[in-house]
């Protein structure tokens, strides 16, 4: 895509007879021959050929086929027919993760527990230098293991470095012998309120640390160095943009994230739009001080509030039910935070105005959150919007609460066949009436914001968006979808990755959509996907990504 | 002062001729009519009458009396004959301190312990809300009492809460009953190294806790919130602008001091330039990962590196000294940081560039630190900038090693007459041959940084000038100067606090002189420091202060 000779050269004239004002200033930029579609103000879907923005990178002008193009053009850039979208934004990633896991041993892929020990030793091998050996994305429910991995299994493949390995939803990690010795892990170390060492028949550890346990091995891993970390946000910045996306909500930035954000956008190297979650109250404090920082370096950086959790995860039976687990029914998972606790951190954080994203997995997880929500709204009034993160297992009788109080539901539509079959395993046929229930969510008047939740699945907003519309997987599957009414429309779901995640970010009016006033936040893809098949949909290539009128990405 | 209406008007004709040009744009500004004076670009004195600089604040054009106008000037602002300066740099304060000490007790110009209690007993009617008796500034020496003051003698007039008292140098503590009672202090408390409970002769503390002593009570004190401190930030901005000070170092950055710094300057609120020194290497590294932070918001802020100690200081006896002190000999001071130590953390910082401000006080710690500078200077070669903080006693033997290697002695003029009888009294006469040894530092080579060690000292530039060249106190005692001959000139004392302490941060080049392409940092003051005698220098007044040409104060 290059700026039009002829824009270039008027742009030039213009200058000329003007001395002293430098050339890019007040010059407006028009993009034309564009197949573009966008969420409009009024929320529908609209269509447009043309698009003009200043050179502050705001949008000035939508203009549909034929509509007369504004005075003041400088330059001109042919579309050249492209499908033109908004940035997409993810509306739950943990951006940190997405580098450092692009930058270290990835077991996403590996279709069982051999494929996963050869990959292991393999990166042991290739990176002799590392005194630790760290990975993560493995999965036994995936592999049809039937049961967790153990320590002597890695040690069979790696013996002379400790070896620690996140499992695909964050929520349990697996460690090899010496990982365990040098955090000093025996049968006498006791599980964490919260966490559980997973022990054989001897009481001994198996290697496998769920939830509030996973520090115990977690601490003794030495930290990234500064320049690690820059590196991580650089990959994570890249990778996103690779993937269409310009904004995400960063959930649960730890301080030493926000300072690496910083960093780079000191440096001018910020390239996408971070709204962030503190994962702390002190975090929170630390950073906003008495309350949300200001919109940063040109809209691209913000603190909206905390991430609080009340649950774990259902792969790992850390999600709170309100009945025992369907496969494990002596547990009803684990609760991480009281519900008096969970009420006091979003009064601490709601008192100062900041925002609250509280992830909640489990039935009984959302039901006490909603409540929670309900009882801080006759405290704290005005425009709040309460966030859930997940809000995966609702019970039905809980779901048109989910209309009240603004309550956005933060949900991520690969999770739905990522977890399909497990989510039948834990809880039974009878129980998934309120599952991955974006349809009867949006029905109850409830706004819903979508994302990846990446590193834990890909930043693929593109397969969000086939999953989001038919309820199958990659291969088609379930055939006809997973309790398929609980599918959106098209527009629904580019507004849960466009407009509505803007939203649920405080950020209507700065970006998300294509509309005068907004950022010149676009990408060029190959496809439409108002109009292609769901696998086709899958298969979208995003061919340039503009942020503020900027290209910072291209294929 | 105001903007000419005859400039005003050229710029408004200009404006119409060219109506899509913002006004202010490319308008340079300037300045005449003035008694300037400054550090030139060769480290000379260099008088001029007029000043030009351009929109963004820089200077172009400084000119001499009769020297030709340049093109281009669309504002003119007439001096009125008025004495024009360099906005003033205070090369080591505590800036947060400046402003918490402006909003609380302040006993530093109590003459006696009566006095001292009866303004406590004063502010704690005055504050009934506050559930800690927060103070700082006073001075048993300067009492004339001969010993610590003692919780018994603060309970007598606070009772009902907390009381807790800073010296005046920041080395001791003074706390009543209560306070020591939610610290948990008891006759069992041990002193923990580096610090000492200064006890009655039945082992019970009497309320004064030294150095690292100081935690056991102080982590009992209730953290200020983050409205505090943005109230104490802005009130010290305001507190430095009003003496005419620009620009500071300030020394021993937490890192939620420096959150406060960016929260105010991503609000446009910060209004002088801090050139900081985080206070360990964990918040070095977390606030500038892996080197110093980028000039940040037009060269207001930046991590130049971190702030260490040695020693503690004279006053307390905490400074470490070669021989014992001469009116406590069974004492040499209180060694802060082994010598292993701080070569450890000089190293950490240098090999990541950042530079190192280290605080020595005592004859040995200065000795120590130069030890330490030679051997690091060894693997860290180029332009390291090591700094020296305080310097206060240096054995002669010492002094010439000033001039090797780089390194900047970063002094305080006024604490040489703040403490000159009670340097006698630690040291004896004897041992005085290197004690503020200013002159005797630039004359072996070395280079001078002034400041005040704000709130330790009013940061009064003037009063440290007056002092400067004249070694006598606002009294003018003693008489002819406490060790005369280490007095600098008129023209060092103005580099020190201007051109001299900005090269100390790296600075040079940005601000801290009138010259072209430095910013347009300037403040009007009603007499000439350069020709009055040393107590009507300590009178003068900060009339209006502009940081890059703009008004930030006015008096």
């Amino acid at each position: 895509m290059i700026r039009s000779l002829l824009a270039a050269s008027v742009a030039a004239s213009v200058a000329a007879s003007v001395a002293f004002v430098a050339s890019p200033a007040f010059a407006d930029t028009l993009v034309y021959n564009v197949d573009g579609v966008t969420i409009d103000e009024a929320g529908e879907v609209k269509r447009f050929t043309q698009l003009v923005f200043d050179d502050d990178g705001f949008i000035t002008h939508v203009l549909e086929r034929g509509e007369d193009r504004p005075e003041g053009i400088e330059f001109a850039m042919d579309g050249e027919g492209q499908v033109m979208m908004p940035g997409l934004i993810d509306a739950h990633v943990h951006v940190m993760d997405i580098g450092f896991a692009a930058l270290t041993l990835d077991l996403s892929d590996t279709n069982n527990l051999e494929e996963a020990l050869a990959k292991v030793a393999e990166f042991a091998e290739a990176n002799q230098g590392r005194p630790w050996i760290i990975g993560r994305g493995w999965n036994q429910e995936k592999w049809g293991l039937g049961r967790f991995p153990t320590a002597a299994e890695l040690d069979a493949v790696v013996s002379d470095r400790p070896v620690w390995l996140e499992r695909a939803d964050n929520h349990a990690n697996w460690a090899n012998s010496i990982a365990m010795e040098r955090a000093g892990i025996t049968a006498d170390t006791q599980s964490p309120d919260g966490g559980r060492i997973i022990r054989d028949e001897n009481g001994n550890p198996t290697g496998i640390f769920i939830d509030n346990a996973i520090p115990l091995v977690g601490d003794s891993v030495p930290a990234p160095r500064p320049e690690d970390r820059d590196a991580a946000f650089a990959m994570a910045q890249q990778r996103l943009l690779a993937n269409g996306i310009t904004a995400v909500a960063d959930m649960g930035t730890p301080v030493v994230d926000w300072m690496t954000f910083r960093r780079s956008a000191d440096r001018g190297d910020l390239r996408i739009r971070i709204m962030s979650y503190a994962d702390s109250p002190e975090v929170m404090e630390l950073i906003g001080g008495p309350g949300p920082t200001p919109w940063l370096y040109d809209d691209k950086l913000r603190l909206n509030g905390i991430k609080l959790y009340v649950d774990g995860a259902l792969g790992s039976r850390g999600a709170t039910l309100k009945e025992p687990y369907h496969d494990e029914p002596t547990t009803r998972g684990i609760a991480i935070t009281s519900p008096a606790q969970l009420r006091n951190r979003m009064s601490r954080a709601a008192m100062d105005d900041f925002q609250t994203a509280i992830h909640a997995i489990g039935d009984a997880a959302n039901a006490d959150v909603l409540s929670a929500i309900a009882e801080l709204s006759e405290t704290y009034k005005g425009d709040r919007r309460w966030r859930i993160e997940h809000a995966q297992i609702v019970d039905p009788a809980d779901l048109p609460r989910f209309g009240e109080h603004g309550t956005i539901a933060s949900m991520q539509p690969l999770h739905q066949t990522s977890d399909m079959f497990m989510a039948e395993a834990r809880l039974g046929e009878d129980r998934l009436g309120g599952a991955y229930a974006w349809k009867s969510i949006i029905n109850v008047g409830g706004r819903i914001a979508f994302g990846s939740d990446a590193p834990v699945e890909p930043a693929d907003v593109f397969a969000g968006i086939a999953v989001a519309i038919s309820r199958t997987d990659k291969n088609g599957k379930p055939f006809g979808g997973w309790r398929a009414h609980e599918a959106v429309s098209r527009e629904q779901a580019l507004a849960a990755f466009t407009s509505d995640a803007a939203y649920a970010g405080f950020a209507e009016g700065k970006f998300g959509r294509l509309v005068p006033g907004e950022r010149a936040d676009f990408i060029f893809v190959d496809r439409d996907p108002m109009l292609a098949s769901p696998s086709d949909i899958r298969e979208t290539e995003v061919r340039e990504v503009y942020l503020a009128g900027k290209r910072v990405f291209a294929r």
